[in-house]
């Protein structure tokens, strides 16, 4: 079959011929319909220091997609060939404390579909039945592969209970984007968004919130304090990963407020314990990945609903055979692309 | 001044002359702009038997409403003349466990304005200050009357985190409308409404629950357990105090779910603890009053922001000496209003 | 091999031959070492109602032991032939919407060992891969087999914070008397323990709670608010199932507070919701089981750590073959035993 | 009156004659029975930089102590004189957001006795008679002066909900040594106490934490990993401050855990937010202060029960005038003390 392959150490990607997995016993085989770019194959594409560090060519890379089943293993019971499924991309072990108490996508021998397995860039990708989610077939494939990132964004919004709050969200990538969309439909009475990219804070546009900023001329920490009064906000969503942007949230949360962190820094930061953390006795809610399987459920929920719509944020379809005109969107000095969907295939 | 008072034991009120309320040193004095009835009213306008156990003539009533400040005692600090103010209705004593441990809305030595101390149906009336709670002179003083009563249903949807859930919402009073309003806000992903009479079914419209069941006619149980394909809702917000409706919440809440009681039944409900609550390992949210004052913040920020109108659950407005001509409204076999306003002073 | 077999419908119980289990792909047989008499055993052994309609003689029964793994099916991966194991009763579907967002204890098809499936009152017992817990071999086989309703006893203590609080515990039964020996392991700083059997309440004082009362000729419920200053308790546990004790537990949860509904009553009970349940704003937490499989931790850590000595509630201990006998000591006017460990095998 | 008196910048006090205060109308005036030392009075005695920027000579400080009253203002209700009481050192507004919402502990606007406001190393302090804690007369003056500073720790370890839960605590300072007595009270199974000064640890060992490590020779982060089988604790308690104890209970938590953030470092700490936070999914709460007044109830429960005993932290009690040679304890290269309790008067 084809697939985007990391075929060596270094920059770049092939579209090439690889072996069609085999589903092993608890598997099943899913053929590929709709996939899409997150921040991680970026870094395998570009062959960043923490790809280096973590990848092991040749590999299939690619965690977000969605498709229909072709083929299942022995044991496996709950999906049966047809099934429109999406892919949890966390590949937990069933063994550890965290498997067993309800936590599995903190799983302490977490695998990641794409990184530590062969990944979903291809016509066809194996994948472990517990990891298969059953999508409604009412759900258009590029929507239904978005379902895995949107998640994320579900996950923090709701563990930041938002309901008739004020929020402040940090970062325009696509979980800022979704997150703005998931505060919005969540009851946020007050959204404020910081970004650094106008193409993307274009994007944001879509889902109103009350004031985005552009960090590079606005102030936001004056600005946001302002407008809610010297008070701050209940909850910021920090999903960029950026030295400043933590500091600026660290500012603007309240009192009593709640710091969701999800973006991922590439270095340490220093943090002012006395004066960001504890005389303002905020709570920190690091998350990583989706509750499997809770939040699935939102997602499905707020999807299927209507409750939001992600189409404004994809902004380009590619075949997985122009990967490298893709990824041109992505790499240069500002992102000029939302979501970017890859369907499976030799271009147009 | 004028004020409408239950003058004796037995139906009905007066409006009438009384004494102009001297605020004491920690209270504030009120021009009353606008108040509202509620269901407790209507319980001291008709004399039930907890309105003959509880309220002792003569006795101006009502405790929704919304003015401004013409007085202050020698000991208020935070409230001055001029200000717009709508009340808390929960006067709490400052001293017990629950005032001393952020739960003052269940103060153990709790009063209630209209019904322990003298009401709002008047030109003037006097409350603490701490019940004064400002509001921004944008609101309409129509709505800022509602600010009490909305604020129930802003407590109880809150406490059931519906951010992308299954919601049923039992009876179609304010209360059950405004949890509709509230519920749509904050994300509920599926909404059911069950109530009884049709003017206030066609009110629960305006906030577009996904479903209006009419329990005189449909089959509300087996329609929810059907749309939800035999799960249920995660929450069930019982607004009513009917047993029908009782026992219709505990059949389709789902395993695992989320009880709201909310509506106060005038006798005894006969629980299957076993079957209704234990084997289904629900929890019950007991819910009086509002959050001092975190609801009332919410209150604020949904008004204010304009993610919920309130206008189209105001049916009708009356001034106070017109109060016989809207208890009709109300008395009848079906209440056909929805949130009565009344304003000061004589008949147009 | 030997049993405890429900042989026909009607009272009692035979210790007979049957099959050994043979073990499925995804189950464990296990060598029973220990078998502990819950109060559901009792209903089958009487012939209760509730047996009547559930029960499907002839029938294995008994859901409480550990033992070692004789042999396992051939999917099984976690366990190996020689673990030491207790047994999680609740065996889940994997599929429904419990099993797979973290409460597959009250999963939608739920079966209980010993009740929908052979039980353990036997030499060997078959269960569910998932359901059998590793147990430390440091700890005794009687001990092992009291894990399973310990853990009903961790669950409700724990949901309910009993840190720094006041609690009153209804019921004498075993659960009662853990969630005794739990409430003082987890901090609760005074505790009241209401029952009403002689034998039992006597069990109870190996557990040190400040107060026990004995609801045949105490005043509970103006003692224990006496004790509180009026106030009344933070937490109520009430294990019993008694309509008395019910109403009892509302009247002294203090406003605000929490109430764990664990005990089955045998009929529909009335309930005042507006002076038991809304006007005190309190929560209802209805516990069916232990979390799978959080409350396994805890109760491990428990009782590895020495926290809390459960000997003291096996106050007999008899051979299977004498099931019949240690019966008389539970059917009598008073149950005169605290938990009855049962061993394989002919009476002595 | 006698008082220690910060008079002028640099470093020391003086134990002199200063105006005895005048409670304003909201104020009670205390007889100072027993005043306690706290690490932030060491800051002020040293006149390190942040007393240097914080502190306006001159000034009377201590915030920790209890007393009888005996004089209250005119507005003052619900003390009396005589009442014996303890105080809570944080002094709010009442009217920012945090006040209104039960958090008035963190105060947007808060003060802080004997740091903004004179403090209680005196013969007689004046305080708001919100911050009056009416302390049972059971309680002698040397432990009911311990309540404010114990109930950091009571705050923290509540916040972490340590039921048969695995524990680390880093610090042997006084809220190190709290923080291990409340642990092992409220039922964590396993405590790991981390320090570094000799005398301490060895105070730490009348409240039996399962393994002390010092951090100077013990490689604590591989013997805890060990002794949890790679799981970590489920809780961090870091009350040191210290740099390397930050990293250190970011390694020892579980994924999935709980860490409490409330001893303040100098500097700010280099944070791997992927590493230390996100992949990990845990959460930080950073306490400051008590709950006002939750823990306070917590509090009077634990130590009227018996449930804790802080006479072991008691070390040394001197005369306030005294000061300079009970500060000779903590001045030196490692504090030679536990908790330092003042009395009023002169030496001996």
């Amino acid at each position: 079959m084809k697939a985007i392959v990391k075929e060596r150490p270094g920059a770049g990607a092939c579209y090439t011929d690889v072996d069609r997995p085999i589903p092993s016993s608890h598997q099943v085989l899913v053929r590929v319909r709709a996939a899409s770019f997150c921040g991680t194959d970026l870094h395998i594409y570009k062959w960043t220091p923490w790809a280096e560090s973590r990848i092991h060519p040749p590999m299939v890379f690619g965690h977000e997609f969605a498709g229909d089943v072709v083929d299942v293993g022995a044991q496996v019971e709950r999906i049966r060939v047809g099934d429109h499924i999406a892919a949890e991309s966390h590949l937990p072990c069933f063994e550890c404390y965290q498997c067993r108490t309800g936590a599995m996508h903190i799983c302490q021998n977490l695998q990641i579909l794409g990184v530590d397995r062969p990944g979903c860039f291809a016509e066809y990708v194996a994948i472990p039945e517990i990891c298969a989610v059953h999508t409604d077939p009412a759900l258009p494939w590029e929507i239904a592969t978005l379902q895995e990132p949107f998640g994320n964004s579900v996950y923090a919004v709701t563990e930041a209970a938002v309901m008739g709050k004020r929020v402040a969200i940090f970062g325009d990538g696509p979980t800022g984007i979704f997150a703005t969309a998931v505060a919005r439909a969540f009851g946020a009475t007050q959204i404020f968004c910081v970004g650094l990219q106008p193409y993307r804070l274009a994007l944001l546009r879509h889902y109103a919130p009350d004031r985005i900023f552009d960090a590079a001329q606005d102030a936001p920490v004056e600005q946001i304090l302002q407008a809610t009064r010297g008070l701050g906000v209940d909850v910021v969503l920090e999903m960029s990963g950026a030295e400043a942007a933590i500091h600026q949230g660290f500012r603007v949360v309240r009192k009593g407020g709640t710091f969701v962190a999800f973006g991922l820094p590439a270095a340490p930061i220093p943090i002012n314990f006395a004066d960001e953390l504890i005389f303002k006795g905020i709570q920190i809610k690091a998350i990583n990945g989706r509750q499997m399987f809770a939040t699935w459920e939102q997602v499905q929920n707020l999807l299927l609903s209507g409750r939001v719509d992600l189409r404004p944020v994809i902004t380009h379809t590619f075949p997985m055979a122009a990967i490298d005109t893709a990824m041109q969107l992505l790499t240069g000095q500002e992102a000029k692309a939302g979501k970017i969907v890859l369907t499976p295939g030799a271009a147009g």
